[in-house]
């Protein structure tokens, strides 16, 4: 037996035992003739202290210990004399007897502490020793227990987990597939799951009721920061449902974890926020709700003064910062570039401060100091707070000033990491218009349901016709989505002729599924979570990358298996493949 | 709502309320002016009753209903007059009040029955409607079932689930990979893990500790029955571990699937078998120890009797079936018959009946009765027994000489599928020689190590060191294996001396891996188990194919999806790739 206990495991109440440890050499530290380790697990450290009085061959094997030293010892536990409150284990310490060196280490090439000296890529291609570092290892620990307890809910509620495949068929709408050629069937090939979609619809036909999996899936998208082509979803599906019923579920999902991983209860009802709401008054379909700060237009309230930039608007928009009269010239400045960096796009920024009676604006050229307190009041601004205006087209302006109202709340500190605001966004457009194509596209997918009541429009009005449609928000992060699917045959029919297929090309493109359809399915509807996004959220951090244990960089590569890579020409011809000059 | 109860709720106790059921309609019967329908949805089936007093417009609709639709049904429970104690419903029947089709149902192409009457080939292509036959749905809830009692024993364990990467590196060894062509990096290629062996080494070396992982692998080879291009593991792997604690754990997890999902209590470990013994006793490295029959070596004692089919074998041995000896000559026909066809390739089969003090035998003129019933004596045989030779090669006529005793078990009534006899196969050879090749391979992988008091022959006499590997099995079919893995460079370097590999060819082949190792690794050793087998032998199956979802053909195709297909010259084109002509 390597070990006794862990190396997270004892405490003084084990005073005077002999305990065997094993794990890696974190620290070595000589003080006066002691010489101490801090010996690591998964589970703690213990510190292991021998003195210059030891048996020779013993303080022999000691001064040849590195760190990152596999090693296994063996001693008493005894009191510490100067303790170390931040260890659980830091009331004792092993006083060492025998010690035996598993396995040597080369000097790692940066340090594994919470905060380690290595750079970005050399600790992607030394993940191995990236991963021994506590907070990595938190973050994993934090994933396995999410996904437990996500299964452990989804038992409690009647779902069962359907491993579905993942050799599938490519398909030329969404997203770009990767794809695997098939040898046996040269020419062929097939397609990774983008998401397991249409599969969780054939199982609701099939009669399973409630599906749920947590399941890789592949987009073969150029990669953006925090994008990766391989990520985790946990995929839902349900029968006989309307979507308050999946939303009612799935709120259930949510409380759950908020309860068993964060300690949090949330009694009440997560709020349900219609799409235009969402766009309106936070310029954004997925608003951090952490603080108010609403955006309000004002376009007819400023028209007709004489200012272009308001005049020639679409539309005009205000936040109110509350208690920020304050802000220097200098710091309006610095927000000013930050609006007009072409990320955000803002042609500039107009303020108004109040204080008390006082009102100072970069447009009071334009405006009595009346009509900007009214203005003010207007947007429910007062005492010394700091009004920030933007205009221009509607579509460019309100992600402008979400981004702004964003900045501004971590700028103020209004974004806690530690506070969860949940929220659903519902009633979202069935429907978005491609002034390019000049053709509707499916906001979700062609098979998402209109919300009954305006079915009528469907043909007539589809730009306003709202979709069964929902996702899920957690801090401005979207967390999930889905929709009720349509199971009627006739409105289907209608939502491929507004979206410009002919019955021929409807099948074409989504032949099995709308057979699967004609067999009896039932109404069914779900929803699909973003899982390494989930865990990210939940562990307080907005990078994915360290809630995946093996993830791939900014261009798609696993620098540590260094993949992809090139293949033999043997195996090029087995598949009856060419690569191109 | 759609429904206040499912179709599997309902009991006598709920006599006189009102129900409002969804479902699918099962059968329709007419019986004098009675219809009653069966409706059927995942947790059961329930009886809905109308009788032609009703009003019209309901009796309209029950009129329109066909097999397989799928309806709303409102009524109040009532008692059945001929009750129906297969059902657990089968006490009640609603008097239907209302009724609604949500969807109409074409027929189906074949019954939707237990036993269907539709073939493979069509049942695979409406593989949504072969799984709402109850066969099905059993086999993927105790697969739903098996998956989340292995997840909540492991985690009891302090197993972490980790999830590892899909695209992977393409390796020279072992199986052939599928791959996945880079678009962002034109002529290089993904592949798909045939298991994620060097991750979960690679997790030990990051200190992770005790991982899991119900994980799909893939593997293109040439399918067979029964083969599938993607399969799922249950993969496991532990740090400071010994052979024998792999074994506790893991025998841990077996004892609770048995408990948990069979409610079969194992008080006793499993047994554990030498491969040694297992291939000479019983002919194969995976036994079914549900019956006894071993193989008994009896070349020496049959030798220089002048019976060249004896005397020219390297290798003669037999099995007694107890209680044979009145079969008939046209059953040893038939017996001779079966072990002379190519797939067992005996050239014939000689018997010994005996009848108390009566001795036949197809080789009395040989061998005096005298010295057929010591023969008898040395194998075990007794009473009316009935013993079974083969004779040949020892690499072929052990394997024969297995099947027969596994089609003799099967014969005799004494393969159980309602009885779980687990073993534990130890003691594997390190390494196989290959004729072909002239050297020795890594019987499981070069990674794989040797039993310590074996280490001196490890250069001198490779053929002779015995491996700390190890197979599950259950009734015969191997359910898992696994090994303690080398930790130590020094034996590494050797094993890949013996393997015949330069440490350059080793570098290039488990180059990262190799590298890992340096940085302090942990003795560390795991399993893995394949969990659409261990699913299906606890259904009682001896196919997996009913415990995966959507399973491909034997031509590797999903033909519900018909997958692989060709993909757009486009796609090709993105992928810098060519189909060769």
């Amino acid at each position: 037996m390597y070990r006794t206990h862990d190396c997270g495991e004892l405490r003084i109440s084990n005073q005077g035992q002999k305990a065997r440890l094993a794990g890696w050499v974190q620290r070595l530290r000589k003080l006066g003739g002691m010489t101490f380790i801090d010996l690591r697990d998964r589970y703690g450290i213990t510190q292991l202290t021998i003195d210059e009085k030891a048996p020779k061959e013993l303080v022999a094997i000691v001064e040849t210990l590195g760190r990152e030293f596999v090693i296994q010892a063996v001693g008493t536990v005894a009191e510490r004399s100067s303790k170390n409150p931040k260890l659980p284990t830091g009331d004792i310490e092993i006083l060492l007897e025998e010690i035996k060196i598993l396995n040597a280490s080369e000097l790692p090439p940066f340090t594994i502490e919470d905060e380690s000296d290595g750079g970005d890529e050399l600790r992607m291609k030394y993940r191995y020793l990236d991963l021994r570092r506590a907070p990595l290892r938190r973050a994993l620990e934090l994933r396995h227990r999410m996904a437990h307890e996500v299964r452990k809910y989804m038992d409690s509620q009647r779902f069962l987990e359907i491993e579905t495949p993942y050799l599938i068929k490519s398909t030329p709408e969404g997203a770009r597939d990767f794809v695997v050629p098939s040898r046996i069937h040269t020419g062929e090939f097939y397609a990774l799951p983008q998401s397991p979609q249409t599969f969780k619809q054939i199982l609701m036909i099939a009669g399973y009721d409630r599906y749920f999996q947590i399941v890789r899936c592949f987009r073969d998208e150029d990669l953006r920061a925090d994008r990766q082509p391989e990520f985790t979803q946990i995929d839902c599906e349900m029968s006989f449902v309307e979507q308050n019923d999946v939303l009612q579920v799935f709120e259930g999902l949510a409380k759950h974890l908020f309860k068993n991983i964060l300690n949090l209860d949330f009694s009440d009802d997560f709020p349900r926020m219609s799409y235009s709401e969402a766009m309106n008054r936070y310029g954004c379909d997925k608003p951090d709700i952490r603080f108010d700060m609403k955006i309000s237009e004002i376009t007819n309230s400023v028209k007709g003064k004489g200012l272009d930039l308001f005049d020639s608007a679409e539309y005009v928009g205000a936040i109110v910062a509350e208690n920020c009269a304050e802000y220097t010239r200098k710091q309006i400045d610095q927000l000013t570039e930050w609006v007009k960096r072409p990320q955000i796009g803002a042609k500039g920024l107009i303020y108004i401060k109040l204080a008390g009676n006082d009102v100072k604006s970069s447009i009071d050229k334009f405006y009595t100091p009346d009509e900007l307190k009214t203005l003010a009041t207007t947007v429910g601004a007062k005492g010394n707070d700091l009004i920030l205006i933007l205009a221009g087209t509607k579509k460019t302006t309100l992600p402008a000033l979400s981004a702004l109202r964003l900045e501004m709340g971590t700028r103020l500190g209004l974004r806690n990491e530690q506070l969860f605001k949940p929220l659903w966004i519902v009633d979202f457009p069935l429907f978005e218009y491609d002034e390019e194509t000049q053709r509707y596209y499916a906001m979700h997918h062609p098979f998402t349901s209109p919300v009954a009541e305006d079915l009528p429009k469907l043909e007539t009005n589809p730009a306003e016709v709202r979709a069964n449609a929902y996702d899920f928000v957690i801090n401005g992060v979207e967390i999930g989505g889905g929709s009720i699917r349509i199971h009627d045959a006739k409105i289907q029919r209608t939502m491929f002729k507004v979206l410009g297929f002919t019955p021929e090309e409807a099948e074409k493109q989504f032949g099995f599924i709308i057979n699967a359809f004609r067999y009896g399915a039932p109404p069914h509807g779900g929803i699909a979570f973003g899982f390494d996004r989930w865990c990210a959220i939940f562990g307080g951090s907005d990078s994915i990358r360290d809630y995946i244990a093996f993830p791939k960089n900014n261009a798609g590569k696993d620098t540590m298996i260094d993949s992809p890579s090139t293949i033999s020409k043997e195996q090029l011809d087995e598949l009856g493949l060419r690569v191109s000059d």
